[in-house]
């Protein structure tokens, strides 16, 4: 399985991306589902992907090949909704070469991706196609977009995230929403990627690994824990008739 | 949809059920899923059920129905473990009775339980019923079991919950868990259903059933949604790395 999450927000983008794929319980490997794409000054989009590992990695090895090409291309697409359709394409592309393979015995080929960035002259946007290509975008009254096993880290996400959240608290609020995937999911794991764009920056970060141990996170993992537990403690105790 | 939680603890039971079913999204109506069988002073039985209501409407009925009869039911059996047996044989009476029918359309039958209660001369126990009939019991590493929509309020039982958790506080965890729930999914809502049971009480308690707007559980909901952006405020900033 994997979690990704991304957030575009008044102050800029924030994507986090676990890093762990597994087929059952046996085979368990380390792949880093964060792409970044782009031409310092003009142009960031980045990719996160969820679902079948050769669907994605195919997806995005095309899309990089093609960058040297004449054709369109992420480099050169005029904006991120025709970079948007572009991989909702190029997923089609994979998927009708994959799935007339006479070997496809049942297996879901299917995957989702989030797609976020800026192009010179237009405003920042994030996008979450679908396995069959198709997507949305989001909006001021749903900033953000998770992909994979995404519902273990979603309440934190509907309780603080709002489109007005500051970008440093955002990214914290992103870390906290991985920390409860990984501690009652076994199928998303560390290391973490992340990157963050602010707004009109039209730079092309290279992003962070937080990786297993990292004296921040596991910080920010036991102040939350602590925290969680005294705030319960906090709480007022249930009245008499509850209890009948 | 549904969301059951139960807990056996060091000092007692804590069953809590949401009410709300759906299918698809037009047809939701308000059925209890939390039911009591008992006799004062001997015995206690809970259960909560998932999945199709026809199945385990019927289930539960037929084990009503036998509490008069000569036979085996809730009220004489021996033991929990004996009782969990007898409620997975119904699920499978019922589930053999409803595949042979000739209108079976594909249709989903299966449904889950929790079971737990106590009986006078032997400790409180909890089972986890699956759709098959058969069954796995609690224990002080794993106090709790979940079913129905189970992964948005799953975070907060695996941070605050253990087995020596205080009931009156297992019961605020058991509350949060589905503000946690409701909030993050449709197909979960109130009224809500819970019953306390405190070990060797041999009580036979009706529970109580907390409505839309009851004044303790908005009062702790909002407090914890309060408290949770204070807490997440106040965690330390990413350092510089997390952002280039």
């Amino acid at each position: 399985m994997t979690y990704c999450v991304a957030m575009s927000l008044a102050q800029g983008l924030v994507f986090v991306s676990d890093s762990r794929t597994n087929a059952g319980v046996d085979h368990i490997s380390v792949f880093r589902k964060l792409h970044v794409f782009g031409v310092p000054g003009e142009r960031l989009i980045v990719l996160q992907s969820a679902g079948n590992l050769a669907t994605s990695q195919s997806v995005i090895s095309l899309l990089r090949q093609r960058l040297d090409g004449v054709g369109e291309h992420l480099h050169n697409v005029p904006s991120l909704f025709a970079a948007a359709t572009l991989v909702g394409d190029t997923l089609r592309e994979v998927l009708a070469h994959d799935e007339s393979a006479t070997l496809n015995q049942g297996i879901e080929l299917g995957c989702s991706f989030l797609l976020g960035g800026q192009i010179h002259g237009q405003a920042p946007a994030l996008y979450n196609l679908y396995p069959q290509g198709n997507f949305i975008t989001s909006s001021e009254d749903t900033p953000y977009f998770q992909i994979g096993e995404s519902k273990y880290g979603k309440p934190i996400l509907d309780r603080a995230l709002s489109y007005q959240t500051p970008l440093e608290l955002a990214l914290r609020c992103a870390l906290i929403s991985f920390d409860s995937t990984i501690r009652s999911n076994l199928s998303v794991g560390m290391p973490l990627d992340l990157l963050v764009y602010k707004t009109d920056s039209f730079e092309v970060p290279s992003g962070f690994r937080v990786r297993e141990g990292d004296a921040y996170f596991e910080g920010i993992r036991q102040q939350w824990c602590g925290g969680l537990s005294t705030l319960l403690g906090q709480l007022a105790e249930a009245p008499g008739d509850y209890w009948v």
